[in-house]
């Protein structure tokens, strides 16, 4: 079964990369293909300097080998061998008007154990409720067509993690995220049984979890290019772009500090390119930075507090 | 002592600061006063767009009340309660031919056990043979004037620790790093005494630790500036400035993901703005960002390969 989804996956990068180039116009990716020294590979794909997209990376991978010994435990399932397969992207638009966005569908399977993971979440920088509104629809019509109950918990779980404690900021205006669906709570490793409700509430027979993660991957394209269409001839400029630059400071830190997959891929070896294609291209850091009170740029803050945009 | 300490440090705060202006000429250091809920406050001076440094941060701070639950094990001492003061700084100059600098002084105290931590090194984007002699020059001197046995393992440990394993690379020249000196063999944390050799070879009685970081201390005008003046009228131009926005990134790779100071910081409700004004002021991430072989460029990684420098 993952066998199949490895190669769904990577279809699924096709169509994406496919739509953004025409959305992009201008702007072509480049692929770089690469192997995993313990075993399996992928293709990296990056648009860099596009009309629409300053730097685009839209990566897919199905690994296999031995689980780490710091995984062991950690892991569902008790076989000494894995294989892990999945599409992920953040895309990072040159116009302030355009969020970046972030999109991620996995599959992980260790002997009998096989589970997804995954999800999509926005990070606006000026505030557009229409935007808010139609993003959170498709991302719950991708989970209703499975299951009805499945949305609340995973627009919650995707609030809770995209979350930066230092700041008591939200990084952007959520979406859905969602782990270990397709095991039955007996096989959720005893850490995740112990802290996370969201796991617990979400157990899924592994069918409609193959049919949950393609779902949400289908649903990719129609969350985010309209929005894209909305804004892309907006006007913007260095204020815009300045006020751009330190919100993509944010995303920095999030990813760097708090990731989970970030850190698990650095510090276990991943390849750090692939990995960290995901950082903005251009940021900027300037101490105690706010906006000027009442502006524009001063709103979002308020705009990204977590609320039911459905 | 560490009353007297925390004073010290306050003054060499004022002395960098001041001296920093009159190297800049332009600049000027705003100060940000700020008080800790749980005892204590330091105050945060900051200098942005001057005529040498494009962003200059000098902490002090001093600091105490209840060890956390997390730390009470992991720290020295059995009290509950603790003290720590110190003055630290990250120096990010405009010109791209100026290196960036990093110094900290601290020392830390619970119940009977008192101990000091820091160091400083040098991250440059043009390699310079005359500044690396410099500066470990000065380090080396440093540290011999209180005892000419620490040198050696103070410079090793610096080059251990600031290190990207994720990029193979190191984040620049190096200089002197230590911690948990003035404690006997038998108060280092057992996490310590297992796996820290360095701080196993540098035990010193208390009075030569308080004489070791004002030695440090007083050492990195003297280590820093003359670097600044040599490179200060250097010309470069988009390229460099590329270059170095490029290199800022490593520096973000590694406050963000490895320093365990800012970890510490971060995720224990530390004051969010003085811990990550360390952060450059301008960045790029550019996908697989490579110098043109055979370039000066090319050259800065083979150049910050850990040496002897003196």
């Amino acid at each position: 079964m993952i066998a199949d989804l490895a190669i769904w996956f990577r279809s699924l990068q096709q169509r994406i990369t496919d739509a953004l180039e025409r959305t992009d116009g201008e702007g072509r990716f480049r692929e770089d293909p690469w192997e995993r020294p313990g075993g399996g590979g992928g293709r990296t794909r990056v648009l860099e300097g596009g009309a629409v997209f300053e730097k685009a990376g839209v990566n897919w991978s199905d690994v296999h080998g031995d689980v780490a010994p710091l995984m062991r435990d950690a892991m569902p399932g008790t076989r000494p061998t894995f294989r892990a397969t999945g599409t992920s992207l953040v895309l990072h638009p040159r116009s302030p008007r355009i969020p970046t966005v972030h999109m991620n569908v996995r599959a992980i399977s260790r002997g009998d154990a096989t589970w997804v993971g995954g999800g999509m979440d926005l990070t606006p920088y000026y505030p557009t409720e229409d935007d808010a509104r139609h993003f959170h629809r498709v991302c719950k019509a991708a989970c209703d067509r499975v299951d009805r109950s499945l949305h609340s918990g995973f627009k919650r779980w995707c609030d809770a993690y995209f979350h930066l404690p230092h700041r008591g900021e939200a990084r952007g205006i959520g979406g859905v995220f969602f782990d270990w669906v397709g095991l039955s709570r007996a096989e959720l490793p005893s850490r995740v049984q112990a802290t996370s409700s969201f796991a617990l509430e979400s157990a899924l027979p592994r069918e409609q979890a193959v049919a949950l993660v393609q779902s949400v991957g289908d649903a990719f394209l129609d969350a985010y290019l309209p929005i894209v269409e909305r804004h892309r001839d907006a006007p913007w400029g260095e204020r815009e772009r300045d006020f751009q630059s330190h919100r993509r400071g944010r995303y920095v830190e999030f990813n760097l500090v708090y990731d989970r997959g970030t850190h698990f891929g650095l510090h276990t070896g991943g390849r750090t390119e692939s990995i960290l294609m995901s950082l903005p291209p251009l940021v900027r850091w300037t101490y105690d930075y706010q906006p000027e009170p009442g502006s524009e740029e001063a709103r979002l803050l308020d705009f990204l507090q977590p609320r039911d945009w459905v």
